[in-house]
């Protein structure tokens, strides 16, 4: 009986774990830069494109492109099948912005313009271990080109990415775009196992087989930027204690192999001249490898044409970062500041969108090669980054709020405001429980309000109202003498007729 | 064997049923026109929210608050219940934006003002039967009051939203806000079942019970719209006989109680004044229904105050949609122009807002009412109403593009088309095989774009571009006669230097 009679427990108001909301200037702010980002891709000939943010799983596809997260998967359900209604289909939330890029260039192949060019805003999904600062659901805001195999496709898309980081206000000298190329990893690869040498090497070694062998080098050149220099050296060779003391099977590279992928990884030169002598003479063997620098050579001279100096976007074969996901040239953006970390250490803020070439994920659809191109912006990251540097520029200023002295004349008050809104003015009425003036002024200062509007019954019959300048009040009470207080006081009266002038002069 | 060697189906390349993909002028219209909204709300005070897409079950509630769509649902999954990680709950994506607003204002309450004011724009989902022109993901926009029970915030709502539809270009005349009260109604409904006769009529004639007969009152009043006045009477009384024939069991009432609900839906006089004179004849008998009308009253004289004229928006009992669901104050906003409907019939375009004073959606939450009071702008709606009327407003000019007649020169046509970005004129270079120069110029075409840049071997050589003003040569080559199309030339050859004055020029 006592069961029954327990009340229905209340729903939890809580977001779902590893989800978050966002209010006022986390929305303006993150809205601002896009916008300018936006404007940017337009300039660049690129069109919006806005996918649902539902698709097949078939569509989808299975597989996160991004090799550092292995565990990541995604939401999805199975509709019920009902005759005329669901398909009985597995649908799921899209997990990035280019596979559902894939699917309209297949789907649409017959009706968009070849190449395709477009930028994509939203957020995407993963179902995954949420933690600090790890969300489910977040913003990615990408540019890519679909349909070019022309590494002019490349060169357009770092200018613009230098281009879109100076509209949202990084400044020059704050930012470097690094590029490298897939194929001249793939030709220093060529350079270590290609030679019969190496392979019987290999296999009386024990290794299973150069395949695998190869991407036990791509898995730790992936790791140059954690375990540095000695670490790969290691992790290529004999192997490697990690910080925990456990010891990491190396890969078992002869010294000469080691040193071929060593010298490629810091192959970077004073200037993309000397980069490219570098890299020439480490995969001088590979044809693929020096189909890559001529690629690389192709870039640097078309951002040079487009007035890219090298302080903007630079050739570097360090970086690593996912180009086992990619078939040719690769990009990052990294912001070159510093900031303080968790722990008060100087660090550099690091990496804020990646990319490159990539094949196969239009071919998945029609079996026909579909060569693409494209960036993909870390929203959250540079949003962090501008706030960091004071550069997010929502302009914070809560609305004049318009006090209620006497709740009968409600409609007298909401004339003030409508005055304000009509010059431009953000203004609105308290329409909190107007009995005590105090919460009412409390509620003023939480809302950021610039400027509060006082009409008593008093004023309203002398035909004025009271306007109280709260940045100025706040200035005073924490600075100022008694003497510039009356001087220089932060509430005037005003006629009704002036007020939006006095409003305005008080805004300047 | 031929089983086994039978080749992995490819993936189809299709948007999931009744999901849609957004291209170009799709994103961009809406985007303009909900920039426009979102200025209008943040004048008014209002700050912007965005919550997640998911949801827990829980949180959302199972119901769909539109009496319209009884077979809505949504979209909802299981997650896997792992030891740190997934919570065995039930998530599910929103289904619309005033649910999750109660989540927050509970989950929040401590920390955001009181009243708050929010606007909320974004993608809903529901798991509905899909339809022509019914898609399962679409755009809501809401502006909502949470904490006040003042009906100045149901009269501010109102008159932002006219603000709101005249930013977006509706001009003054082409819309009416409506504006009900649910408390009227139940004022009706004190009035018809209120007496001792009444109940006892009720019994004799066998209705079940008072409760479900007010039910049903409730539920043929929603159809005025569509079965009109006769339609509702037929409803009310003894029944009626649908346009396929079919017999529909009326409510029971008495000729006199018909009269009251009628008196009620069509109260509507010449302004105002008269209406609220109706409405008082009708509901004089009820305390509800006369503080229905006296918060009306207080609205109407807010708005004339706000300066909002009866031709923006009018107290109107007829506006029914909804009223099951909402607890006082109604509205509804209407474009009252004329379009062509599939069948080439003139027909008013209809609601493209609604809204009113809700409770109880906080309470599910905290067991404490906080009363609330919203809009919801349909954007698909208002979109294609802008649209209807010429007023969706995006530029459609395509980018210029620079040709490539010798693609060792890509830099060359690069630095051209970053020239003209420098200027802030949209400009790229086509990525295409550029073999085929006919292929360019219907690329260009359907680009939209309205100059092409060309410069071949021999321009390059003498320092000049041909600068090609598509726009001026498709006119030409359907209209000019040979005379007008030597005298204007729509093909110019300007000195490289001169190449973006000269597409200033044209671009006018």
């Amino acid at each position: 009986m006592a069961k029954d009679k327990k009340k229905q427990p209340r729903p939890k108001a809580e977001t779902p774990k590893g989800f978050r909301d966002y209010f006022g200037a986390d929305v303006t702010e993150r809205k601002a830069m896009l916008d300018r980002i936006a404007e940017i891709y337009h300039r660049h000939g690129f069109d919006p494109l806005e996918t649902s943010a539902v698709e097949t799983v078939e569509a989808l596809g299975k597989f996160l492109p991004d090799v550092d997260r292995p565990n990541a998967g995604v939401f999805a359900w199975q509709e019920e099948a009902v005759p005329g209604g669901g398909s009985g289909d597995w649908l799921a939330l899209r997990y990035d912005l280019t596979a559902p890029l894939a699917r309209v260039a297949a789907q649409f192949r017959n009706d968009l313009p070849t190449p395709y060019r477009r930028y994509a805003m939203g957020p995407v999904w993963r179902n995954e271990k949420p933690g600090p600062g790890r969300f489910r659901q977040f913003y990615q805001c990408d540019a890519d080109t679909v349909g070019s195999a022309s590494v002019a496709a490349d060169a357009e898309i770092c200018a613009m990415l230098t281009d879109a980081l100076e509209a949202v206000g990084i400044a020059r000298g704050d930012y470097i775009v690094r590029i490298n190329n897939r194929k001249v990893l793939d030709g220093v690869l060529e350079a270590v196992f290609g030679s019969i040498e190496n392979v019987a090497h290999a296999i009386i070694e024990g290794n299973p087989t150069i395949a695998e062998q190869k991407q036990a080098v791509l898995r730790t050149i992936d790791k140059f930027d954690k375990v540095g220099r000695v670490g790969v050296c290691e992790l290529l060779g004999k192997g490697r204690k990690d910080s925990s003391g456990a010891f990491i099977e190396g890969v078992g590279l002869t010294d000469d192999q080691i040193e071929l992928v060593i010298a490629f990884l810091t192959a970077k030169g004073e200037n993309n001249e000397q980069t490219m002598k570098n890299l020439a003479e480490t995969v001088a063997t590979s044809p693929s490898g020096m189909q890559g620098i001529i690629e690389l050579d192709e870039i640097a001279a078309m951002l040079k044409a487009m007035g890219i100096g090298e302080d903007r976007a630079v050739i570097d074969p360090s970086v690593v970062r996912g180009l086992g996901y990619y078939t040719g040239p690769v990009f990052e953006a990294e912001l070159t500041f510093e900031i303080l970390d968790d722990k008060g250490r100087k660090r550099q803020f690091g990496s804020v969108a990646g990319g490159g070439r990539y094949d196969g994920l239009v071919e998945r659809f029609t079996d026909q090669k579909v060569p693409a191109t494209g960036i993909s912006i870390g929203v959250d990251r540079l949003l962090a980054a501008l706030r960091a540097k004071g550069l997010a520029g929502a302009d914070g200023v809560g609305p004049v709020v318009v006090t209620v002295m006497d709740r009968d004349r409600m409609a007298d008050y909401q004339a003030m405001a409508a005055d304000l809104r009509a010059a431009g003015i953000r203004a609105e009425v308290y329409l909190g429980n107007p009995k005590n003036f105090g919460n009412q002024l409390k509620y003023a200062d939480k809302r950021g309000a610039p400027v509060a509007i006082i009409q008593g019954g008093d004023e309203a019959e002398r035909g004025v109202v009271q306007v109280k300048d709260l940045v100025l009040g706040a200035k005073l009470a924490s600075e100022a003498s008694h003497e510039e207080w009356k001087a220089q006081p932060a509430q005037t009266e005003v006629p009704r007729a002036d007020l939006v002038d006095e409003v305005r002069r008080i805004l300047g």
